[in-house]
């Protein structure tokens, strides 16, 4: 059996104040006929479908517009789950009625989620889809207290999906997780402030694959059997070396599995360019792609009348400049990267941001022993 | 052949800052009971499903719920067109995915509307959805200039559906529109402002039955084939003496029509009492129906301390206190109502209000004669 595997499209993201729905509809318009050449017997979407759980109109017309041709055109079955970025009511509407046409939307999580199931010459496949949900959800919903992280809910919906399945059924779980070790991007929405938001690869032990979303770039995770597909664009400069793809997966007839990433080049590109405005300008008369999205890392020192408008004469569709040579590597530079800073530091920084002089000893000592009695709770809870 | 047709549910209203959700969740479960008694051929939803282009969240559960219960459930074809405050992109998701499930679903409005075509023992009945649309849109889509209000693209899309209709086939409109002549209230929102929003009920001549949302109170609407359903709740204190209902609609082997109301009694009802707030207060002790939504007007010339607070203790929905005594019925009154004032002494009043006298005659005579030719210019645009 053969699936496509695909996830994080955000439809609908706006970077840098331009909207990507022109680009995002081509690059969907190369899937719809990736899918058309393959023929899958089941395309997986992993999450993140929409940028936003309130998405734009013209979003909800891509997805609408998409889908259909799969599902209604081409008879593909379709399986969806909601990310962290989407609203599952909202992905969700229809769900009940869709079924009939092949889709599974999988907005809210549920209690017990039903697998789609597809058969081959070999016997069945159960899909069983894991849409995002919070932990607090998953407590609630199974009832269940000690599910304080999403290691803990997520592990519990997979136990029970494992405790409903039909043995000697081939498997496949479709999610939206951060499994231990991935290498993240910057537009990636993180799944929760201050830790606790990674699962271990093992949790997904026993399934035959694992088709996940959440971190963009293409990529196995912990195991030949747990894959990223990646998002469909570059969504932000930290993404300028993927190579974006869906996964075309082959499942045997005892569930081992081989993946094969088909390569899905958007129709412009996001490039950094480094060196003198002048230069660049220059340069880019022999440059074939000018329409890419561009960042521009300009090396030069003096300063610059109109930087942007200059530059857009020779790649229109420019999105940023940087200047690192005006830019030193102090505390400026550190907070735009606070997720990787430890939360007494980070206080530390707002203390003296906001009044002036830096935070006495006695006051950090406070913060310390607050942070980590608040992280040895949270460890216990 | 048998319908329902009901429209105007508005879900997601927010009416005096409280949400009407578990109202219209219980009414329309109300409708579904009905709906399985009746055991209509087709369910018509003509417009205004959601009360904003941008509903909540849980309204889409809401409505996501109750249309799967009436397709798969109970198997009854159900047609919805989008009303003006619906948007028609979000409304109309899925919807070429979702007829196999029995669900039309028209969102954005088409050049060339395809009729859902049912059949009893008399022959076929093409029901012909047409959602609302500002005639720009119109005019765009059908490529004439000449469509400058709604009356003239109405009467063009419906004379398309004439000229492809298969003859002896028995037909039905589903439309939201202003016919000449209706009874509004205050919830409806204006599809046009400054007049041409109303359409001369004519332009449906020919169609067995035309299913309108639009106007809040179920009336016939110039012709006895042509009925407002109403809207699913009260939706503002000028519906208090309104009797909810949905149409069973009778369509008989040769056109003929008959339309019963059958009546949707509210969960908690929006009433207007009247008197001192003493009395009313008193008086609710024998009220049965203390739950209802209320609108005091009180008769109190003297000031009354934490009025709504006391009022609450008797009837805890009420939604608003009124105190004519102490009003004059001056300009301030008139303001409220400002879509029955004409735009000059609109303008008028505003002047007043905003520079503290009065208008000069002058004055009135250039936006009197700016008024009369904007509007001859419009007539003869």
């Amino acid at each position: 059996m053969r699936f496509l595997h695909t996830a994080d499209w955000h439809l609908g993201r706006v970077y840098h104040g331009l909207s990507l729905l022109e680009d995002q509809a081509r690059v969907l318009q190369d899937f719809i006929r990736l899918a058309d050449d393959v023929r899958p017997d089941a395309i997986l979407i992993a999450g993140d479908v929409y940028d936003r759980s309130v998405p734009p109109a013209d979003a909800v017309r891509l997805l609408d517009v998409t889908l259909t041709r799969l599902v209604v055109e081409l008879r593909i079955p379709v399986v969806v789950i909601a990310g962290n970025h989407d609203g599952p009511d909202r992905l969700g509407f229809g769900s009940g009625m869709l079924e009939c046409a092949g889709l599974t939307l999988c907005g809210p999580v549920s209690a017990a989620p039903r697998p789609v199931v597809l058969r081959d010459a070999h016997g069945e496949v159960a899909i069983y889809p894991l849409p995002y949900a919070e932990p607090a959800m998953v407590r609630s919903l199974l009832g269940d207290d000690a599910l304080d992280d999403h290691q803990a809910a997520l592990a519990a919906q997979l136990q029970r999906i494992r405790s409903a399945h039909v043995p000697g059924r081939r498997s496949v779980v479709v999610a939206h997780a951060f499994v231990v070790g991935g290498a993240e991007s910057d537009s990636e929405r993180p799944l929760s402030v201050g830790g606790s938001a990674a699962v271990a690869a093992g949790i997904f032990d026993g399934f035959d694959y694992v088709a996940l979303g959440h971190l963009h770039r293409p990529q196995q995770a912990g195991s030949p059997r747990i894959h990223y597909a990646g998002s469909l664009l570059k969504y932000s400069f930290a993404e300028v070396d993927h190579s974006k793809s869906v996964n075309l997966v082959e499942l045997d007839a005892t569930g081992g599995c081989t993946v094969e990433r088909l390569a899905l080049p958007p129709w412009r590109d996001l490039r950094v360019i480094e060196g003198a405005l002048d230069e660049i300008i220059a340069a880019a008369a022999t440059d074939a792609a000018r329409e890419d999205y561009i960042l521009a890392r300009l090396s030069d020192r003096g300063a610059l009348l109109d930087a942007m408008g200059k530059l857009r004469t020779a790649y229109p569709n420019a999105l940023a400049i940087e200047r690192p040579a005006l830019e030193g590597e102090g505390s400026g530079r550190a907070g735009a990267d606070h997720r990787r800073v430890r939360i007494q530091d980070l206080f530390a920084s707002f203390y003296a941001e906001v009044s002036g002089c830096p935070m006495e000893e006695a006051a950090m000592q406070t913060v310390q022993a607050l942070v980590d009695r608040l992280e040895q709770e949270a460890r216990q809870a």
